[in-house]
């Protein structure tokens, strides 16, 4: 199987042009409506779609002039059929409007995804940092440091 | 297809007996060789059965005559032929030597599961427990608290 043909290196893709783009619709469009969220931030599980939008409404418009570029580093998927499992490190750049990066947060990324009617659609995501035991603090990189 | 014959609720099951008799081999025996995980605590990513065994190892002989009892709630799961991906709350009660609850933490978990031989195995394990935006701090839910 080519790069090119991987469902998971393309819906990565999709995943950054969307955010990059702030773009709510082309966001939401490469989840299942039933996707169940483990996400990095916040709540300890989000279930349907809609839940899913209000998240990126939010996110997105918390952003002002900003603009967030994702990139992708160690994706390995593994496809069978109808479902996919991919899993990555993915960097969140915060990029300014005269394009100065102004931070960079890392997190894990685990997604699995089933083929319905020729479209591949997220239906579950889970995103996290590794907790250190002594502090309970996120073992967050930045700015690409270890 | 019946709750007995679900991959995911039979490796969640023997997760659970081997982390609860401390038995190493059979822990591992869950797991493919070339697992690949994304942990709740420490390190950005383990691979390998090896220095997946070497976590099990410093886990399990680090409890001292303390047992930690696994239970599941909200499984999820899809199988589909030879691949089969589920997630689920785990809680982690550890329990002492007299059987009195000392103190229980409660996790996400995403497994990604093959059939190889007739016999299925995690090949990617995801864990963690969502992060609070303002302090950087993992929110444990302990003792059962939401």
């Amino acid at each position: 199987m080519s790069e090119q043909d991987d469902p998971f290196e393309r819906i990565l893709q999709a995943y950054a042009e969307s955010v990059r783009a702030k773009d709510v619709d082309a966001f939401v469009a490469i989840y299942a409506d039933d996707v169940h969220v483990f996400d990095m931030w916040g709540s300890w599980s989000l279930q349907g779609i809609a839940a899913w939008r209000a998240m990126a409404e939010q996110w997105f418009s918390s952003l002002g002039d900003e603009q967030v570029v994702v990139s992708v580093a160690d994706a390995r998927s593994t496809v069978h059929a109808e479902m996919a499992v991919g899993h990555a490190s993915l960097a969140y750049a915060a990029v300014s409007a005269s394009g100065a990066v102004l931070r960079s947060l890392d997190n894990r990324i685990t997604l699995a995804m089933r083929k319905t009617k020729g479209a591949w659609k997220i239906f579950h995501e889970h995103t996290s940092a590794p907790i250190d035991h002594a502090t309970l603090h996120a073992r967050l990189k930045r700015d690409g440091a270890a």
